[in-house]
């Protein structure tokens, strides 16, 4: 294989907040502007949800404080991992040793990145949920890992992912030797039940797999549904690594914090792929970190709530409209909605949809390669604007009905 | 090989900055401590040179503009990649297309990161400079290459880095596609003449070989001694990669911005491989790459005579050690520093240095395996604590000689 070859496997044109660098495809007329506000569904509206409060001042603070925060161990600044570890550990239930245990990341993605890194050999078989996170699957074929997906029964579900527990025990019987998945799950926002998450760990001991789980949005949790940390139950793998960071929920993605916390040895090998990849998160950055977990008194709750009013109007559209699904999301601020037949394809269709209505929406594609009916969109928009967006985007999706 | 196998060949025990992480290993007995302000030459102290005067104020202004700034396309918001390709493309001497040939990086590290990744192969054989920058070497292990050193005969020369044009041609014409280096070289500060610059790219040419030229200190050149940007010659290669950043000379490290300019298709492998390392150079901090080539009149200037100054003073003292040698750098902030024969190994002499003087520095060993009698240190410091800090280490050393 060639370097080019491998690239052409990592397309970008329909990933998330890439839309503006799309190339043009040929796409059939399909009737007239219909006009209102731009609302890019691929990410968060911070301007809608604004950063966490003192956020800015407390990275002044650190650039104040100069080089004892500009210059970092790769694995980020003592006196931020030990408070970061301590959070972390009261919210998901188990301890973290801060000087051998996390490591902090530019964003979560740079964690996953990192943690895919040291455990990915070359021909590695990789199991992946379909649908699930999109750099999840490219991570994979860059590493030079090869992907086993493992489905994911949402639809219709009341509670639970629906994950395949015979398709993940028949992979890690195949010999595969790391699985990824995202809980609450992107795109769909289902959260994982006790249960599924307990299967899944003790699955990975018994063949010796190692896990990476990325609970990116586990503080976004809708309708006090019970949301079980895998690092803290009592049977666990050897080597597992946990993904999050101040970022979605808190509207800090801007300033690209993320950490990884977990087995020791992973995040040793993290860190020396960190030092050669970007030497660490942000130095200045890193003070940022002194927000999370201590917003203010009720703001993340208020966060939560106004989350969840958008999901359900948003919701309300979608059950309107004959032949489309979506799941309610549980957590996350995502939805993945499903559409009926067209007369154009999924490409065409969101390439339309931008064209005609202002609307940005990522293809289901992204999140495996079998969801040529569906995309995503991040709900946490204006609440007004983005209810008028989807109803423009239902109103072109009407144009294309079969 | 395993994950674990290929990790140790990445260790970082020694690299600049994870001094505080080294393991204990056993040290002779060589004396009392000799008192003084810690010195850390690992890297630039910017208490003593401060970052771009307004750049806290421009990341503010980032932040205050909101979803724009957080969020970009992954090669950099469009508004800043005009202006910061204009700016490189006067300061090099070549034009630079802000749409398709330049990706702005969480730092040069990642830069450098994501040109190495965009271009090795498992198997593929990669020419690096000995000595170079510690990470270099690295990463063609880390992506599954081979090493193919080229040494640097820079000893006593007047000017010039003295590279082995021979066994650059050999290396291609053994099959080398890859060939990497900075200018000015980390870590000895020479800089290549135009001829040297000349026939690098002329080979890279002939032989289809790839280049990437790390330029990182190129702002800071003493004695208007002459500096060649490899891509404005009018003889260059098909593949090639410029990377620099506002970093060092502008002491902007903590803030973690680089960029990387060049052939386009190069460009969109990197940004392919960066959607799925960390999605981009973190959005508010990109904001202060506005700062770069407009700092205050008189400015660069001023920082570049200060750093000349530290240069000579403490040349004035390593010239006055017998054994001890340094080439002035010509370019950059350091200094390789060979020792004479000692009675301890190199890693025991760091770690006496550190213990006894509280003076740190990176081994040779970083900087190709055969430096087993040099460090390097980074003079980017305050100038009198500086020349302190070099007397103590030296006082070990004499405590050492063999």
């Amino acid at each position: 294989m060639t370097i080019e070859e491998k690239f052409e496997m990592l397309g970008i044109d329909n990933a998330p907040g890439q839309e503006s660098l799309q190339k043009e495809v040929e796409l059939p007329a399909m009737g007239d502007k219909i006009p209102g506000p731009r609302v890019d569904f691929s990410h968060g509206d911070v301007n809608a949800h604004i950063p966490t409060p003192g956020s800015l001042e407390v990275f002044t603070k650190g650039f104040e404080e100069g080089a004892v925060q500009a210059y970092t161990p790769y694995r980020g600044r003592d006196t931020i991992l030990a408070q970061t570890a301590s959070d972390l550990a009261a919210f998901t239930g188990a301890p973290i040793d801060p000087a051998s245990e996390i490591i902090l990341t530019p964003g979560t993605q740079g964690a996953l990145f990192l943690a895919m890194g040291a455990n990915i050999m070359p021909g590695d078989r990789v199991a992946v949920v379909e649908p699930d996170y999109f750099a999840n699957r490219k991570m994979v074929t860059f590493f030079g890992g090869q992907i086993v997906p493992v489905p994911l029964h949402y639809q219709g579900l009341k509670h639970g992912a629906g994950i395949d527990l015979t398709a993940l025990e028949d992979a890690f019987r195949s010999g595969v030797k790391l699985f990824l998945f995202s809980n609450p799950n992107n795109p769909v926002g289902c959260v994982y039940t006790k249960e599924e998450v307990a299967a899944i760990a003790s699955l990975a001991k018994r063949y010796g797999a190692a896990l990476i789980v990325d609970e990116l949005y586990s503080r976004q949790i809708y309708d006090g549904i019970p949301f079980t940390h895998l690092r803290a139950l009592p049977e666990i793998p050897e080597n597992l690594i946990t993904i999050m960071g101040p970022s979605k929920t808190e509207s800090l993605s801007g300033f690209r914090l993320g950490a990884a916390y977990g087995t020791a040895a992973v995040i040793d090998r993290m860190e020396k792929l960190q030092a050669i990849m970007a030497l660490r998160c942000s130095g200045y950055n890193q003070a940022v970190f002194g927000t999370w977990f201590h917003e203010p008194d009720g703001w993340m709750e208020d966060r939560v709530r106004a989350h969840k009013e958008i999901r359900d109007s948003l919701m309300g559209i979608i059950s309107g409209v004959p032949g489309v699904y979506a799941r309610p999301a549980e957590g996350g601020s995502y939805l993945f909605i499903t559409l009926p037949p067209l007369t154009v394809t999924l490409h065409q269709f969101i390439r339309l949809v931008r064209g005609l209505a202002d609307v940005i929406v990522p293809p289901g594609t992204e999140f495996g390669p079998q969801f040529t009916d569906a995309f995503r969109i991040n709900y946490s928009q204006d609440k007004e604007k983005a209810e008028n967006a989807l109803r423009r985007l239902f109103a072109v999706m009407e144009r294309c009905r079969a």
